[in-house]
């Protein structure tokens, strides 16, 4: 498949597709946020999704599509986190088995949050690899359909209906600010908003250590990275060397993509809760961590930061909290 | 006027005039509360509107009106809490001059969260009948206009478009919790719901102590009581003896109101983080604080809880979480 698999009109095709399962989440004004930054700031709260994070749009478009047309026995993923919750989630609203495939690592409750939306959990291996050549087998044997986490047109349409609703929200917005990790969600919506409004800042924001699309551009070439721990736990990670969409699009569309250090991550993660009154995981934190690092930067300008999910424990938050003394 | 003044065409017509100002919230299914209760549970999450209430919906359709017709001078409102707020912020958005009365005795903070959306802040007396007595006379001397906090067939029918939605958004829903102070979201609601779907149960929940509506569909007629604090702090308090609407509108349509304890509601406060990754403030969380008391009563039913807002300070949460060892 070429780039032209993702379009504007794939965007406009995937939200018409994906209307009853997906909240036109609100672009809230954040009036502490316009106080630092003396800016007009809008929080796109995805964490307001049923599944608590984007994934359900991407998932959503992928998996009614497969209805529509050759209707697989089931889908399977790869993932514990929110990419896990959302296919099984929209799976289970359509009366399709799911299988998710993790590895023996995921902790109890993470294994919970998927079991509750009627998948099948099969834990295979002690790394991530292991457990999508499970989805694979899985894929063949049980003639499932494999659901990707990012690198897909379907998928990638998805999260871009984000971008449209951020334009139709406020058609004047002049910044994006989004998370990258694969870039699926990115893609999706730089490609939305340059359609929609070439100039518009498009800004990427990722872990420091072992960000993949980020070291990637940097280079030149898709790069492996490692996978050291982050509080944004959702970001950083390889992506795979076949990568087909996601690197090319974001090397052509974003203006930048600046790394964000774990300790303001942290900082964003307390601010959410007691200023917006919302929880985010660290990586739906991320893009209030650059403005707040960033302050005044912004004086003037109208800019949209996506708030990308909310999949994070009281426990994890409380040691967040105390190893950065923000309790 | 007459009760014809708030009925389903109001409140359609109220929809049409606040679209631009108001959220469409999610009715965001918790599975949570799913599991603990055996039902099929939907969270109508105002506490993502712009400032943080329902309440910006009733202040919008008001203040829109006025701007239509007459257009005052400017507006003016007796209130500390959320009416405040939206009153504010919905003359900020508009143009319009706003005025808001509060007594001496309100916090450094809420003064702020108010005069944030540009409002003119007067404090005067210490107690709640003197800052509206000062409303009064600053509506007469500047030719501004009321805007009142709840019994009022503008503000009832804006705060009904929330009925509206949840119908449109789950039209086989079969019970509504809603919370009850003076009633105005309430008769918006059950208005609503009612008109659409006559046999949806209506349950209203309020506070133990000082509930006015209830004390007045408990005695048969309009009672006066006190103001003692509750961790729902919107909830507790007298309303005027002249009221036109919320008493009957809510005898008439509410199948039962209900009261609870203060520790059910700070626990509420603290789920609603630990697993909806939302603060919620007391009256915010009451309705969960129900489920969560009668638990499997709800077995096999679909119901929405209305969750009213946000405003709650870290410094109160954190006082009502160690007063009831919740922290």
């Amino acid at each position: 498949m070429e780039p032209s698999d993702i379009n504007l009109a794939t965007i406009l095709e995937a939200r018409g597709r994906i209307r009853k399962f997906v909240v036109n989440t609100p672009l809230k004004p954040s009036f502490e946020l316009g106080r630092r930054t003396a800016a007009r700031v809008f929080l796109k709260l995805e964490n307001m999704q049923a599944t608590g994070s984007f994934k359900i749009r991407g998932a959503a478009n992928a998996i009614l599509k497969l209805a529509e047309t050759d209707g697989a026995a089931g889908v399977v993923a790869a993932s514990s986190g929110n990419h896990g919750r959302a296919v099984a989630y929209v799976a289970q609203q359509l009366g399709i088995a799911s299988t998710i495939c993790m590895t023996h690592l995921v902790p109890e409750d993470k294994i919970r949050g998927i079991e509750e939306f009627g998948a099948d959990v099969v834990l295979h291996g002690d790394d991530q690899n292991q457990a999508v050549e499970m989805a694979l087998r899985i894929a063949e044997e049980r003639d499932y359909r494999l659901i990707p986490p990012f690198d897909d047109a379907l998928i990638i349409s998805g999260q871009g209906t984000i971008g449209l609703e951020i334009l139709e929200q406020m058609p004047d917005i002049e910044a994006l600010v989004v998370p990258v990790s694969g870039g699926g969600l990115m893609s999706g919506i730089a490609t939305a908003a340059r359609a929609i409004r070439a100039n518009v800042e498009i800004i990427g924001v990722t872990t420091r250590y072992d960000a993949a699309i980020y070291e990637s551009i940097r280079a030149g070439r898709l790069t492996m990275v490692g996978e050291r721990p982050s509080i944004a736990d959702a970001l950083p990670g390889p992506i795979p060397l076949d990568n087909r969409y996601t690197f090319r699009i974001c090397r052509e569309l974003v203006d930048e993509i600046v790394p964000v250090a774990d300790e303001a991550i942290a900082r964003a993660m307390r601010y959410a809760i007691d200023h917006e009154k919302v929880v985010l995981e660290g990586a739906g934190a991320i893009g209030i961590a650059w403005l707040l690092e960033t302050g005044s930067n912004w004086r003037g300008r109208k800019v949209a930061v996506v708030c990308s999910g909310n999949n994070v424990s009281r426990e994890r938050l409380d040691s967040i909290f105390s190893q950065f003394e923000l309790a």
